[in-house]
């Protein structure tokens, strides 16, 4: 989600723009994934192949993430002694303790500066990369994430974006410790919803769990305050009633508006 | 993410518990639109057709979401003139000024009472509703996302969820307006990815884009300053050039995290 301009569009919407090549996918097998993903409460006894899990987890790191910086991780709990305190943390719900294995997502907008420090390593290491994008990782990128000790820079970056925006178009957010939060909050969850569709594709289910006790999984995973727990998966064979009831959404109409 | 236990898990431990009839899936077929998905910042001129935009925001809306309260949006902007002010909003960037079509995903933690009631009206309309279903719209989700104006109830929910917590596991979220954001957020942003890869498997791209101006958006969509914008995404075919490099992801072993 880089901002920087690296292109005339206003030039280049007056020239036809030659369509790249892309490969050839097939809808309906995707839709078959998409629509018999179901949030699966009871598992069978059905081991997950560990090769699976690692496909998963992989498809999971290939959704998008905001400016690149990849502020997510994903905590596999193996051990059965560890599962045994994850699924007490996840209240001990069948979902949870039926599960043949648990990964925790993890949201990380505590670790931006470094990753951020990764990407001009990379950048840097390359002759090609464009000044522009240089740029972006030196400047725009510290500039917006940065908010200082206990979100100090709060009311300066208020007052900044907000007289820049009575003139012009200007982001608002992040500008404090819990805008950061809900950043990397959105990108674990693309992520996450990677993963849930890649286990379906793979003939097993999932199921998403927030109702659980974020301390004790900090805890037990060994992470900081300042890492948020966005959620815990279960994977394994869906079992006869594992899916209590039918989809049910509200009408759409509530949910889709045009403009 | 329901909590309740319908289904006693220690009991069913002990008995092989039989697997449910799942639709047969193409594991390569879903690859191949996950692999191919990149975010495009260059579209070509050809329309997307309507009915393709309807069936990506239906596919949205297949996403789990968190105790089903389905506490998001999805605004299509299609008028020419609200689309220039988007683009606007967007800061115009090429994602946005060389989109075909354009959404913006909207998280509304402000709405879960409304879908809590609309819950409980469709678990009410049918006489095979568990009564630990009903419990759950009736009574849990009610102590667990009322916050209270100003969430003046955050230092009694973090006095009981702390103290509570010491003995057993407890959920530690969430007690206060900022973690109701996050909360509907992360439910907004599984939805954006099926969109962004149904796209992608009807043969379209798209690019998420956070760097945008939230206000104007809002002002422009006509929504209250309780609404959080997500993120705007752009849809249309991948122009020559559309795609800024090779993907590039940090290695995977600092992502993830086995226990």
């Amino acid at each position: 989600m880089v901002k920087v301009k690296m292109f005339d569009a206003k030039e280049a919407n007056n020239s036809p723009r030659k369509a790249a090549e892309v490969p050839v996918v097939d809808a309906n097998a995707f839709y078959a994934v998409l629509e018999s993903r179901r949030s699966v409460r009871i598992f069978t006894q059905d081991p997950v192949p560990e090769d699976t899990m690692r496909r998963c987890m992989e498809a999971a790191l290939k959704a998008p993430t905001s400016s690149n910086l990849q502020t997510w991780e994903i905590h596999w709990v193996r051990s059965s002694e560890k599962k045994r305190l994850l699924i007490e943390a996840c209240l001990g719900q069948p979902a949870a303790a039926t599960a043949q294995e648990l990964v925790v997502f993890v949201a990380r907008p505590d670790l931006w500066k470094r990753n951020n420090g990764w990407m001009l390593d990379h950048l840097q290491s390359s002759p090609e990369t464009p000044g522009k994008a240089l740029q972006y990782f030196k400047q725009i990128t510290r500039i917006v994430y940065t908010q200082g000790p206990w979100s100090l820079f709060r009311p300066f970056k208020w007052i900044w974006f907000t007289l820049r925006g009575i003139k012009k178009p200007t982001p608002r957010e992040p500008i404090h410790a819990g805008q950061m939060r809900i950043w990397a909050h959105k990108t674990t969850a693309l992520a996450a919803q990677n993963f849930m569709l890649a286990a379906r594709a793979e003939g097993f289910d999932s199921c998403p769990m927030e109702g659980l006790d974020s301390y004790r999984v900090k805890r037990l995973l060994g992470l900081p305050r300042t890492a948020g727990i966005s959620m815990a998966i279960s994977v394994g064979k869906r079992a006869e009633g594992g899916v209590y009831g039918s989809r049910f959404r509200f009408d759409s109409s509530h949910f889709i508006h045009e403009h």
